[in-house]
């Protein structure tokens, strides 16, 4: 009895990791999650306003997806210092996904993103509760760097026709430059000055701020805290000028009416066609999602020697992701920029993101007022600067130098990301990465080996000075023997042997072999028939505990025609006596 | 000059395997090609005309898909003995094919089966000039053989109406049954009787013919021959019955016109439109049909220690179906039963294939008018024989024995494939089998190892008796590193050490490691760093070559905390004493 107890709170503690810091929560923990949480909100403002911009939806969705899923994360997640809320790839998928459908008003357009929200939520709570969190492992590094980096150029050029307060269409980025460049005429100078100015203001934020207010005697902490809210300032300045000098009767876009008060009570539309449509999206936004929050809580648990449990991860930002859809929000995630200042600024816990949750709920409760006049050339601003950090070509350079299939898939990912768009490229990344290692794997290397004087050791006769014997092929096979590459072994003996003909034993070793699947088992058995009828015999030597496992339960050690030995040495030594021969090795 | 011409004269070979068996060959090699060439055209006939039947064509094209096709293999296919023309799977496929396109009239059929060969023949003949041949190592041995038994199924149950005299549609298992059972009162007694007469007939000359005809003295591979051709004797014997009893007027479908003469020149569809429609079933045809037709050549091949060249097979049989689909054919490819018929009977030339052509064309000049009264029962009859001795579903216990993941392809391949259809099943059982192996990569086996006491050899702790050291932590990595397994290893390693603190040393053994992708080794860079925050080092043992190479384009090798040792056994030894240590190690 007390054991099934404990063993529900442990299970509650799983899913519910508040209870796990909840109950140790001081006064101390307590400060700094506050401190931590009002730099944050005052970093998410204009963010989470410009991130709404972005997916093509009205600013204050933006902050409602900054209220309840914080709060949502800090009951089920496990990171201490990650910051959930819109980012900037996620807010270009919401817009890639809910562009294609064809909606002609703001309500659809919302009602899309929340019903998006609520799929991307269930997908997430679905991989968690089933442990599915290791499909996130089949985006590799190359593709997630050559996403990214498309992701950032177009998001940067999507931003474009803010600046210059022109019209511009097209999911890919060689329409959305066409159309750009056809309305460049209509350039609007005030907005082109806002625009460029703000960009200019926020990149010298980025550089020259901190070392100014350095030498200005602050801390280097709070220099770099404080440069984090440049965006901020150039909000502030901006609206004022636009509010004293009327720039929307000057034909400036501005933000306009942003409704005061919390978020509404939503829910998704229970529409099976809209939902089918948006499924495929759902789940590409919640595993790209997914891989750019458990990046940034790993990468920062790590620095306090804290670990995150990936699975109850997909619950956190399941949780995150359903109340956005209850609450006029749409699709979120950890982001990286905001969760790094929350750590720096000293949180503790997920508290500070509940805390944070408080201050954007208030900011919707009392500024909203303040945004009308504010230009939709700064929120722009604030994005492009954001996202051209993400953009790096040097993964082209990286990989051209480590291996040509990891700068394949870099390459076509960028590519047909830039030409095709978000899921077009996301998706031929993934599956040519799969299909370059399998083809890589499907042709394996293998090394004809010698034994090295005076050891028992042997090596690739190519690279070596080795001892051979000319009536012994001793071949070592570099690779898994599986469907992809069962043919390929045995036609690459089966030629190998035809050039040879005093060869009367061939030994496998397989100490680089983990799985032997049937195919590659059915080609064994059909070798050993081949060499059978050449007079060959077949041997393995250095076969594996679990692999020998599985060649137990079946005929193929009745069948083959000569032995498997535990060390290759032992094969050498074994094959010459045994056929009246001296193991007189020779020198290659 | 003279080494231009010799190797323009290789080049010529590779493309015209004509030229080197065409120039040895003799008067004795053609007679035995000659009697072959008899025995198959026996075979031959019923079986196009039936095959053409379940392809949904009129039978006359089972006839010109045996001629010219046969020809064009002669002269451009690499095996001795392999039979090409229609097979019972690929009638299948084209039947499945062209029925999904909703087409009115016999003639529309037709013309849809002649353009299905020629993109089938131009796929393989651009798959043998890009040596794409390895592509088919992707349908793994579960995946093929649960294939052939759901066809089987497939194929047997379709003929089922021909024998009932009743009307089914459907593709799949299930339509096909309901609409089958919902007719059965309608059953033509006679056609059930020269159906059911027939099964029993051949399934005797099966079993029963050779033994008879040996114990009348007739030598083995003669009576084998003979029993061969039962289902013409079936053929003649109904046909003679069907024209004194006039089985037609009494309700029983007869085969009818055949139209006399050499088959016409015929020309594919050039409708985009249509291509489109065909180009995946024809890529499936291409491959399974690949796929069967190698099989069957590398197995005879090996019996005369000849071996056949894979991508000019592509090229063999990619001129048969483009010869198929100028001479009135349909997908062609090597047939199993035939091709061993072939090779029994002597064959020792493609020449064999030729006169096959010349015997099957002189049938077409002369005896189609014969076949006007064979009951199309006969035919269905032959088929459902044919094609019992493909379904195995032995395959299913072979592959639970083994392993779990094969059982699971082959299972979902039969499954899917009765239940959605062929396209569906293969499809889904390709992409099945890469994504278990994935999934198996994916969390590999990591073996901790100690050292067995007085050699130098490192063995799984939990298997044998070893010693390890309290501060040093020796794993055996079991299998690649890439993107999938990436993270997987990265935290197993951290897991790890979270339960042991003591460690100061981490050495990862290599041994099987083939590859390292970058996203393992930037994995590898996080390990480092995050062993480092944590005062461990890491160490690397016994890293193959081609792995070494790679490593050494990057900084890794700098940035690495411990070093790269050659032996497991000298990483050990040199810890020990580096950090002061004795090295003395404890048995576990």
């Amino acid at each position: 009895m007390a054991r099934g107890l404990k063993g529900r709170a442990a299970s509650l503690r799983r899913f519910f990791p508040i209870l796990e810091w909840g109950s140790a929560y001081s006064k101390d923990t307590f400060l700094s999650d506050f401190v931590a949480a009002v730099i944050v909100t005052i970093m998410l403002i204009p963010q989470s306003l410009a991130y709404a911009l972005l997916a093509g939806l009205p600013a204050e969705m933006g902050l409602y997806a900054s209220i309840l899923p914080l709060v949502a994360y800090a009951i089920f997640g496990t990171s201490r210092a990650l910051a959930v809320g819109p980012v900037a790839v996620v807010s270009l998928l919401t817009a890639a996904a809910i562009g294609n459908l064809g909606l002609d008003s703001m309500a659809e357009y919302a009602a899309a993103a929340i019903t998006l929200a609520f799929l991307s939520g269930l997908i997430l709570l679905v991989m968690g509760v089933f442990r599915l969190g290791f499909l996130a492992n089949f985006l590799s590094h190359p593709v997630i760097a050559g996403f990214i980096t498309a992701s950032g150029l177009l998001i940067a050029t999507s931003q474009a026709k803010h600046i210059l307060g022109v019209e511009a269409h097209g999911e890919a980025l060689f329409d959305r430059l066409a159309t750009l460049i056809s309305h460049v005429g209509d350039t609007n100078l005030i907005t082109l000055a806002v625009g460029a100015g703000s960009i200019a203001f926020l990149f010298w934020v980025r550089k020259g701020l901190k070392p100014l207010l350095m030498k200005m005697g602050l801390p280097p902490r709070l220099a770099d805290i404080l440069a984090k809210a440049g965006p901020v300032a150039a909000v502030a300045v901006t609206t004022l000028l636009s509010f004293a000098f009327d720039f929307a009767g000057h034909g400036v876009s501005i933000v306009g009416d942003v409704p005061q008060g919390l978020p509404p009570l939503t829910f998704p539309t229970f529409d099976l066609d809209l939902m089918g449509q948006l499924i495929g999206p759902a789940i590409l936004i919640s595993i790209i999602g997914f891989v750019e929050s458990i990046s940034v809580a790993q990468t920062l648990a790590a620095k306090k020697r804290q670990r995150i449990t990936p699975d109850q991860e997909l619950v956190g930002l399941g949780a995150s992701n359903i109340a956005a859809s209850l609450s006029g929000g749409y699709p979120v995630t950890g982001g990286f920029a905001r969760s790094v200042v929350n750590f720096d600024a000293g949180a503790e816990t997920p508290a500070a993101g509940a805390f944070t949750a408080v201050g954007i709920a208030l900011a919707a409760l009392l500024l909203t007022p303040l945004l009308y006049f504010l230009p939709t050339a700064t929120l722009a601003a604030t994005i492009i600067v954001a996202v051209l950090s993400l953009v790096d070509f040097g993964i082209l350079k990286r990989t051209w130098g480590y291996s040509k299939a990891d700068f394949s898939a870099v390459a076509a990912t960028i590519v047909l990301t830039l030409v095709f768009g978000v899921e077009a490229g996301v998706s031929s990344g993934v599956i040519l990465s799969i299909f370059l290692y399998l083809y890589k794997t499907s042709r394996p290397h293998i090394a004809e080996i010698g034994l090295v004087p005076g050891t028992e050791h042997f090596r690739n006769i190519d690279r070596h000075k080795v001892l051979t014997h000319p009536e012994l092929l001793s071949l070592r096979l570099d690779e898994n023997l599986y469907f992809a590459n069962a043919r390929f072994i045995e036609d690459y003996v089966l030629d190998r042997l035809a050039h040879d003909q005093p060869i009367r034993h061939v030994v496998l070793n397989c100490i680089a072999v983990n799985v032997i699947d049937l195919s590659a088992l059915e080609s064994l058995e059909e070798l050993n028939r081949r060499l059978d009828d050449m007079g060959i015999k077949l041997h393995l030597s250095e076969v594996k505990g679990p692999v020998m496992d599985r060649l137990q339960k079946t005929h193929f050690l009745d069948e083959i025609t000569g032995q498997v030995f535990l060390t290759h040495y032992g094969a050498v030594m074994a094959l010459g006596p045994v056929d009246g021969l001296k193991p007189k090795l020779a020198a290659e």
